[in-house]
C-alpha cells in the first residue's frame, strides 16, 4: 500500500477524451490530408495554416448548444496582459480574422484551405473525441452563390477522391434563408428587426436539425413547451403556440416528404422511378443535359424547390432562399452534377450560429453494424455554409465567405468500416545481433539498405535472447531476418531469413530449429543487399 | 471617435507571439516534413501522433531555464474535475507518458518518429515564436549508446535529405556524463548523494552552454557570485570557490581548444592539417578504414576523447561517460560518418533537464547576414540525447531512451536563406466572367481542366470590373487567363491569354490593348484543354 516513497508518480494516461494515434492511423490520415489537399489545390484552393491558439475574442461564440459563457473551448487568461487565450474549435473563425488582419494583402475572393487538429472542450464519449482533424475549404470574398455550388461539387470529387464511392454518398443542400422564410411566416422573424426572437429561433433551429433523431413528435415538443428525453432531462422549447408550431410543421412535412423520397431514390440508385408520379406538373427549365442521368432526374432538385416555393410564400428572404438554391443546382446539373451526388434537401440546417445562407453537408448512405449489432446509416462527414457576417464582426464591412469543413476522423473510421484502409505500416527488414562486439558490422548492413531505399533495422534491445529478437522481428512486421553469426562472419556470409514464406514461426522455436526452416538461405555478405531485394520484389 | 456602435470589434490579430503561414510557406514545411519522414521510416521508425494537450503531470517540468512552477507551459484548470491540463512543449514528455501507458503493448525497443507544433508560453521576440514545429525520433528501450549513434548517423543523413550540403552543417556529441564527472571533480556532484548540489548544477551547465555567447569570463563570473549583463540585469552565480571554478575552467579551456580547432577543420574542409601537429602522441586502434575521409581524420574524435579522458581523471561516471563516446565514435566511424559530419565536443550542453547520458546537436555552419547586416553563423537546428528516467517517472522502472527534435522552421529558415527553397504556390489557370449569365458554361470550362489535371478556377469575385479580373489573375500567379465574351460564345470559341509570356500587362490595361498583345491566341471551344496544356508544356 504505501508503495510511493516520497514523490507520487503521475499517471501515464491521455486527459480524458484525448487519444493517441500508431503507425498506420498516422500513415493512413497523412494519405487521407494529402488526397483532398490534392483536389482542393486543382480547384485553385492555396493552403494556410494558423496557429491553435487565438485570443478568445477573435474566435467569437458559435458553438452549436452552447449556453454558458467560455463553454465548449478551451481557455485561460494569460498570465501578465490578463488576455484571454483559446483553442480553436473549427478552421473558419481563424479564417475570418485572417480575412480580417489581410484585407489589404490577400487576393480576393481569397481561395484557402486548412487542414489541421481542432479543439472541442465537451464531454467526451464513446468515438468522441475532444481533439480531431479537420480540413476546409473556403471562399472569402465572393457574393455569388456559384461559390457555393463549386463548393459543393468539390466535395463531391473530394469523397470520390478518398474511396467512397458514388451512391455511397450524398451531399444535401439547403440555405438558411429558406429557414428564415418559414420562421417568418411563423411570426418568429421581424424583418424590420432582426435582434427580436433570436433565442426562439436558435431553438427551432436546433429542434429541426434533430428532425432525424426525435421524429416529428419530438421537434413539436420542442417547438412547443420543451421536451423530457429518456434520461429525464428536460430541454426547455421555444414557447412557440399552435397556429406557430403548424406553420413550421407544415415545412417539416415537405422536408420529410423531400428525404424520404431521396433517400429511397439514392439507395435504389434510381432516380427516375422516385421521381416519376412527381413531374407532371413539372416542365424542364432545362437545356439538353450532356451528362449520364436523365432529364428527370436532373428535374428531382426542381421539384423540391418547387415545394419549398410554396411553403416560404409571402417570405421575401425565403423566396431568395429559393431562388439562390435554384441557381445552385443549374449550376451543378449543368456541370454533370445531379442528384445522385447532390441534391436540394430542406431538413439540413448545421448547427454552428454563423450562417447566413446556403448550408450543406455530406453524409454516407451505406450501412454500417453499430456497437449493439445494429445496422445504421453511417451519417455526415462533412459539412458547411455560408457566414458573410464572421468578417464583418471584426471589420464593421460585410464580406461574403463560404466553405466546407470535413471530418477527417469520421472519414478514416467509415473506409475503415468498408474495408477500404486498415493495413500496417510496412515492416523494416530487421538485422539481429548474434555478437555484440560486431556492432558496426550490422549497422553497416542496415546502412547499404537503407542506402538502397530498403527499411531497415538493428535489433538495438539486450541481444542476449535470440528468441526475443525473432519475436521482436516478428512483431514490428519484419518482411525479412539478417543473421550473422561468428562462423558466418568467419566464412564471409550471411543468413537471410524470408519471414513471409517461413511465416509460422513457433514462439520459443529454437535457433536451429528456425535455421532449418526452408525459407532461410545463405548469400556471400556482398550479395545482402540484391537477395533482400529479390526476396521483397517477390522472386 | 465614436465609431462603435454598441458593440466593441474584437481585434483581426493573432496572439502575441503566435504567426500565420500562408501558401508555400505551408507547402514547402509540408514537403519538408514528408522528406524528414521519409528518412526516419527508412531507418525503421514507426509514426506516432499524440494530442496537443496533455495532464500537466504528465509533462513534468523539464524546460530549460524555468524557475517558476507551470512557467514555460499553457496551463489551464478543467472545469469539473480541476485536474490541470497543459500544451506540451515539447514531443519528449508525451512519448514517455506513451511508453508507460502502452508498455505492454508495444514492440520494444521502440522506434517512434512524431511530428507537429509545440508551445512555449515564453516572452516572444524577432523570429521567436511560442508554437513552432518540431519532428522528432526516438528509440524507447535501448540501453546500448548504438542506439544514439544511430540517431546521429540519422540526423547527418537527413540534414543532407533536405538540403543542407555535407560542409554545411555539423552533428556535435558530448555526454551528460563527462560533465558530471567533471562537476564530481569540482566538487559539486556526491555519487553517494546525488540529489545534493542539484541547484548549483543546473546553473553550472546553463553557465557552460553559454560558453559561445558569453566567453570564458562571463561563464567564470556566472559559476561564481553572478553576472549583470549589458541591460544591467543580475543573473545569480553558482557560487562556487576558486579551486572549483578553475576544475570547472580546465574543463572549458579543452572544449573551446578542441571546439575551435573542429571549427577551422570543418570550415577549411581540410580535418587533416588541423589535427597534424596533434597526431604524434596518438596512435589508430580503428581498422583500415573504407570510407572517403583519412585515418588522420578518423583520429580527431579519438583525440578529443584522449583530452576528456584526462580532464574526467578520477571520477568513474566522467570515465563512463569517455567510454560511451568511444563507441559511438568508433560505431559511426565504422559507417563512414567521420567528423566532417559528426564531431566529439565537449562544449555540447542541451538546455533541457532530463538528459542522463549522450547528447548531441546539429549545427548549420553556413554564414548568414543578420537583421544588423553583421555575418553570423546559423546555429543550431536539431538536438537531443538520452533520457533514461523519464519513463521511469510514471513505472518506477527504468526504460533507457534516447532521440533527436528537429527545429523544422528554423531549417526552413535556413533553406530560404541559402536560396534553396522560397518560390510560390503553381498558381491556377484563371477563366474570366465576361458574361455572368453563363456562369455555368466557365464552370464547365474549369470543370475540363481540372478533370485533365489541370489547376484552374473561374472568377468569382464581382465580374463587372474586367480590370480587377486580369490583376487578380496576376496576383495569383496564373499562368493562362481564358476569356470568353457573347461575340466568343456565339462563334463557339474562347481566347486564351498566356499571361507568363505576356508577363507586363500594365495594370489598368483595357480590354482592347489587353486583347491585342501577342500572347493571346483564339481557339475552338473543343480545343480549351489541349491548347492550354501545350502552353503550360512550354510548346
Amino acid at each position: 500500500m504505501a508503495k510511493n516513497k516520497g514523490t507520487r508518480r503521475p499517471k501515464a494516461e491521455t486527459p480524458k477524451g484525448f487519444r493517441d494515434y500508431f503507425g498506420a492511423e498516422v500513415s493512413e490520415r497523412k494519405a487521407m490530408l494529402d488526397t483532398i489537399a490534392g483536389v482542393y489545390h486543382r480547384y485553385g484552393f492555396d493552403p494556410l495554416e494558423t496557429s491553435a491558439v487565438e485570443t478568445l475574442d477573435a474566435l467569437g461564440k458559435y458553438l452549436p448548444d452552447v449556453d454558458r459563457p467560455h463553454a465548449g473551448v478551451f481557455a485561460w487568461a494569460e498570465e501578465e496582459a490578463g488576455d484571454w487565450l483559446a483553442l480553436r474549435y473549427d478552421l473558419t473563425a481563424p479564417l475570418a480574422r485572417v480575412a480580417a488582419q489581410y484585407r489589404n494583402d490577400l487576393p480576393f475572393p481569397y481561395r484557402r484551405y486548412a487542414m489541421g487538429p481542432v479543439w472541442r472542450n465537451e464531454k467526451p464519449g464513446p468515438g468522441r473525441y475532444r481533439q480531431f482533424y479537420q480540413c476546409d475549404a473556403d471562399t472569402v470574398g465572393a457574393a455569388s452563390v456559384a461559390a457555393d455550388a463549386e463548393i459543393c461539387a468539390m466535395l463531391a470529387d473530394t469523397l470520390e477522391a478518398v474511396g467512397i464511392e458514388r451512391g455511397d454518398y450524398i451531399v444535401r443542400v439547403n440555405n438558411r434563408k429558406v429557414l428564415n422564410g418559414v420562421m417568418e411566416v411563423a411570426g418568429i422573424l421581424d424583418p424590420a428587426d432582426p435582434t427580436k426572437f433570436e433565442a426562439e429561433r436558435g431553438i427551432v433551429l436546433r429542434a429541426i436539425d434533430k428532425l432525424d433523431r426525435l421524429g416529428e413528435d419530438g421537434v413539436r415538443a420542442l417547438l412547443g413547451k420543451g421536451r423530457k428525453d429518456e434520461s429525464g432531462d428536460f430541454t426547455e422549447g421555444a414557447g412557440l403556440d399552435a397556429p406557430q408550431i403548424n406553420a413550421i410543421s407544415r415545412y417539416l412535412h415537405a422536408a420529410q416528404d423531400i428525404l424520404q423520397k431521396v433517400m429511397r431514390a439514392t439507395m435504389d440508385k434510381s432516380l427516375a422511378d422516385a421521381t416519376e408520379g412527381l413531374l407532371l406538373d413539372e416542365t424542364s427549365r432545362l437545356g439538353p443535359s450532356q451528362s449520364s442521368f436523365s432529364d428527370a432526374q436532373l428535374l428531382w432538385n426542381r421539384l423540391a424547390l418547387s415545394h419549398l416555393e410554396f411553403i416560404a410564400e409571402g417570405s421575401k428572404v425565403g423566396a431568395e432562399g429559393v431562388s439562390e438554391l435554384e441557381t445552385i443546382a443549374d449550376l451543378l446539373a449543368a456541370q454533370g452534377y445531379g442528384p445522385d451526388r447532390i441534391v436540394i434537401d430542406p431538413s439540413v440546417v448545421r448547427g454552428l450560429g454563423y450562417y447566413t445562407g446556403p448550408v450543406y453537408e455530406a453524409e454516407l448512405t451505406f450501412e454500417i453494424t453499430d456497437e449493439k449489432g445494429r445496422p445504421r446509416q453511417f451519417g455526415s462527414v462533412a459539412g458547411g455554409g455560408r457566414y458573410d457576417d464572421l468578417v464583418k464582426r471584426f471589420t464593421g464591412q460585410e464580406v461574403p465567405a463560404t466553405g466546407v469543413s470535413i471530418g477527417v476522423d469520421r472519414l478514416l473510421a467509415a473506409l475503415r468500416e468498408k474495408g477500404r484502409i486498415g493495413g500496417s505500416v510496412e515492416g523494416p527488414v530487421v538485422v539481429t545481433v548474434m555478437d555484440r562486439a560486431r556492432m558496426a558490422d550490422y549497422q553497416a548492413m542496415v546502412g547499404e539498405l537503407r542506402e538502397a531505399g530498403i527499411r531497415a533495422e538493428v535489433y538495438l534491445g539486450n541481444p542476449k535472447n535470440f528468441g526475443n529478437q525473432l519475436k521482436y522481428a516478428d512483431r514490428r512486421g519484419a518482411p525479412v531476418a539478417v543473421i550473422q553469426g561468428e562462423d558466418e562472419a568467419a566464412r564471409g556470409v550471411v543468413q537471410i531469413k524470408d519471414l513471409v514464406l517461413g511465416a509460422k514461426i513457433a514462439e520459443g522455436a529454437s535457433l536451429e530449429e528456425w535455421k532449418a526452416q526452408p525459407a532461410q538461405t545463405e548469400v556471400p555478405r556482398g550479395e545482402l543487399v540484391a537477395a533482400i531485394r529479390r526476396i521483397l520484389d517477390g522472386g
